[in-house]
């Protein structure tokens, strides 16, 4: 189904509702200023009490690029991707009890953030998947200089895109119920 | 430390970063194409193989968002919204295995998006945190009706802001580690 009636002359909404996952980058590099500008995004997602567990590496070594994407089948696409972050959680800036495992949600919320400055700026990205599989986190630690502190995340390659796609139709009306 | 290098004339990459939580909002209604926008833009993030997890339950009946704010106290600020959006996982899309968790990551994403598009709109929001709280999850199941299949994962009540304020800067180039 699809939906017809949106604000699509609303830029800042529009960058949300047109993000698509991009795996294939050109040989074109990303400035600093632009990095920096993805990175302060990230930053300003929302986290529990304000604690912003986060921590951010930005990979721009070729050496490493490459290693990870043939450890990381999932993230082969950082191979041909000029940078990537790998967004960490820091256990040092965790909480107890209910909310120990609450950096999960801040760190998907900066993951996000990192995923939409990109497509904001023009560029392209796409979140794959580390925590929670041991045997990936392991291969990042293998390949990476990682603090112990540091829990290994989301790994996000960036470039500017070698296609774009349009979005696919993800509006499900059914998934909404009004109580 | 401030970052003064930012693409502030970027509308959607400013969206992102001047987004702020809002819990005091004003007696106006939010328009149906405004809450199908935000739903849909909820709808738009990426989720781990496409699965789609979520369930969003939105909630105008003032009764509901009286009692919700009561029994909720970190929820609080739904009592003096128009609407709220319970953000839920169903547990009959989940994963398995080490991706048995990933729905959280799913649905974060889901709420970030939700933010920002309450933010692109105009409106003011802000996430308030039921998983993973047992108690607040059975507070949610005594008051609204709720499928067992449905995990109410996030509380985000949505108005227009009654008082609006500059973003915290939460720029920490310290967290930005570059290999």
């Amino acid at each position: 189904m699809k939906n017809t009636n949106l604000p699509s002359d609303n830029i800042a909404y529009s960058n949300i509702i047109e993000r698509t996952s991009i795996r294939k980058f050109t040989d074109q590099n990303i400035n600093d200023t632009f990095c920096e500008a993805i990175l302060h995004a990230a930053m300003s997602a929302p986290s529990g009490v304000n604690l912003q567990p986060w921590e951010f590496v930005v990979i721009r070594t070729p050496e490493f690029l490459k290693e990870l994407g043939e450890a990381l089948p999932y993230s082969a696409s950082v191979t041909n991707a000029p940078i990537a972050i790998l967004v960490c959680a820091n256990r040092r800036r965790f909480l107890e009890g209910d909310d120990s495992t609450l950096w999960v949600q801040d760190v998907s919320a900066a993951s996000e953030n990192i995923l939409l400055a990109a497509h904001a700026l023009g560029l392209g990205a796409v979140w794959t998947c580390i925590y929670p599989h041991p045997d990936r986190e392991d291969a990042v630690r293998r390949i990476l200089p990682l603090s112990d502190d540091f829990i290994p995340f989301s790994l996000i390659p960036i470039g500017y895109p070698a296609a774009t796609h349009a979005p696919i139709n993800k509006w499900h009306p059914e998934r909404v119920h009004n109580v």
